[in-house]
């Protein structure tokens, strides 16, 4: 039999009627002649609600503390699931993240991966059973709990289908799939039926609130397709799998990130200290730039991080600001508009299509950074919106 | 350093500001030169919103299932107690009942514990850190997390009290100790300063709410005292230690239990089938009779339950009455009066004026059960506080 991994987002588990409803399509599924692997999130806002109890107590709770709390979560969806699967008449087990096998490392909130041993997820699908569950967690080789950071629950189903050799791995929420760009902001975004591992996972690190950038990785590695569905809107979806080359041309989608602060540092030798900083502080550097002489006036680096991704980002600049004095400007009002597409390395005609569209709509920008997938530009965060509207209608319109 | 267990139970850990409380005593407990490990419950209702969610899914969930479900509720106590400790300069850590090495059978809702191997609570101990442990909860042989059942943190705290060899065992709840009988139905109810174990166990087993049955087994094993308290109101205290003979006499408190349900058979070759079932269906039967002969018109056997401990009551009595047809007939309505005390086994005088008192009183019975610590009186259930306060007024008042 083949294995079928399905991921139910935090909104397709939000209450108990649609735990049920949920229960009953991976019944349909298994009745397919289908093993069922089902990963689920935290119940609705469950996540939010139990981050909310521990700012109420501390400002800067302890991540390997948190990371017991917000695992609780997925515990709670994963067994209400079985036992409304059980009501159906369906064998169902629910496993933790620790039970599945999800071996990562140590760092608390946003761990990685390192291997995952299903062991007992086969032994149960061997008796016929679904297996449940919990997303987003992992166990460390300390044996303490970890949670894999924002997205999680997707790389806990690709891993988990990588580790199964599965056939395929859907990944339920409450969007149809991946479009041009986000349709909240630009209700003209089109839907995209199929997308590149690499272009989805471009879209990702620039912003775009798709699937998790590490749970693409394993799904490019293993070769499985991800299908990212709605789960109450059958219909429309994204298959995301190998695309040869010659398919792929020009600007695809524009993505953006608001949450974006470029640090500048004006003294020579505070650069290592600050490298230490952040590496120490497990805060990833998006873009690093080193520039002038020493001796220059002006400053001697900078680096843009995305706020998000940072652990207590008012600690973090504190802690700068303390070190670095008078020598560091901090401007944490920009955000980055991306051009996902293919081929921008080979020539520069995107790159002055946007100098040009840009400087025509009187937008600013701080900065370029380009791949070979993706051109990014750096604006004041006011204007990313009007921004991807200006790219959106130029290129895909 | 000596180590003290705290156990603190739902009412203890309601809400955040409890926990910040709590997190003030521990810290203060632990300024005095002591380790502490704490055991908490999920809370304030925690536990019954999980099960009412349960229960909107399936009127007979997973065992298994509940126990995964159910099991959050501490946890995220404990994560929280902990970030409440780091706040005010403690280091803490938390562990599940797994991690804390408490290993139970696989009776799912009300499992034994086996076997604790406290080796990580020692090993952070050691590091100076308080302990914060989920109450209620084990990890069985076959390694699914399991619940011990009504009252089961107590059995936690003082099964690791034992195992860790603590110096004593404080048991905190919303009341200062133990009774003469319940204040909630006789505000005349004397508080005992001290009990013996013996006592505690008789009381806990006649259906008084005060501690588990098992975890007073484990502190009378290892010699262990128990401190319950009430943990806003400081003050009285009821210590739980062995009492050398000589002080016990006479009556010490009246417990009574509501949910109490008599079975009839009579059909003398079902009985075999009936104490098979009641085995499978891990049902304790609190009392059995058997009477008259094969032949008789009259009923065979009757036993008595308490319907709190049967797990899906409703249930159990289909495949009963499914089974015998009109060979059986289950009486509802009952309760029991007990008199805890001692030595009623070595003369009479208790028993008769017990007679003579509810015969006076007109409070018929249905039956009375003597040990050398307790006698039970099953009477109809609306009949149960008045014989309480009439037993309490003559023997304790």
């Amino acid at each position: 039999m083949s294995i079928i991994v399905q991921k139910y987002g935090g909104s397709s588990v939000a209450d108990v009627e649609k735990l049920k409803k949920i229960s009953e399509m991976i019944a349909a599924v298994q009745n397919t002649g289908n093993n069922v692997v089902a990963v689920v999130s935290a119940m609705g806002k469950t996540t939010n609600s139990l981050i909310e109890m521990a700012k109420e107590i501390s400002n800067n709770p302890s991540r390997r503390e948190l990371d017991m709390l917000l695992s609780t979560g997925e515990r709670t969806t994963m067994a209400l699931l079985c036992i409304a699967l059980n009501e159906l008449g369906v064998e169902a087990i629910s496993l933790t993240g620790s039970q599945a096998g999800i071996i990562t490392n140590d760092h608390h909130n946003d761990a990685r991966v390192i291997e995952v041993r299903p062991i007992r997820v086969q032994d149960e699908l061997d008796k016929g059973k679904v297996v449940v569950i919990g997303g987003f967690q992992g166990v460390s080789y300390k044996r303490d709990i970890t949670t894999l950071g924002r997205g999680g629950s997707d790389t806990s189903a690709v891993a988990l289908a990588a580790a199964l050799n599965a056939k395929r791995c859907e990944i339920y929420s409450d969007v149809d799939g991946v479009y041009t760009t986000d349709p909240n902001i630009l209700k003209e975004a089109n839907h995209l039926p199929e997308i590149s591992y690499q272009q989805i996972q471009e879209m990702a690190e620039a912003g775009a609130k798709v699937l998790n950038a590490q749970a693409v990785q394993f799904a490019k590695e293993a070769k499985i397709a991800l299908y990212a569905r709605s789960t109450f809107n059958s219909g429309k979806e994204t298959i995301i799998k190998n695309i040869s080359k010659k398919e792929l041309a020009g600007v695809l989608a524009v993505v953006y990130e608001k949450e974006i602060i470029r640090v500048y540092v004006h003294d020579a030798d505070k650069i290592g200290w600050v490298l230490n900083f952040l590496e120490e502080n497990q805060i990833a550097i998006k873009e690093f730039q080193q520039t002038g002489l020493a001796g220059d006036k002006g400053y001697k680096c900078s680096f843009i991080v995305s706020a998000t991704n940072v652990y207590d980002w008012t600690k973090v600049k504190e802690s700068l600001e303390n070190k670095l004095r008078d020598g560091i400007y901090i401007n944490e009002s920009l955000g980055t508009v991306s051009i996902i597409g293919e081929g921008f390395s080979r020539n520069n005609k995107v790159l002055k299509e946007i100098f040009n569209l840009l400087k025509k709509s009187n937008i600013d920008f701080y900065g370029i950074n380009t791949t070979s997938f993706r051109i990014s530009i750096l604006v004041e965060r006011d204007l990313v919106e009007v921004a991807v509207k200006v790219c959106h209608d130029y290129w895909i319109g």
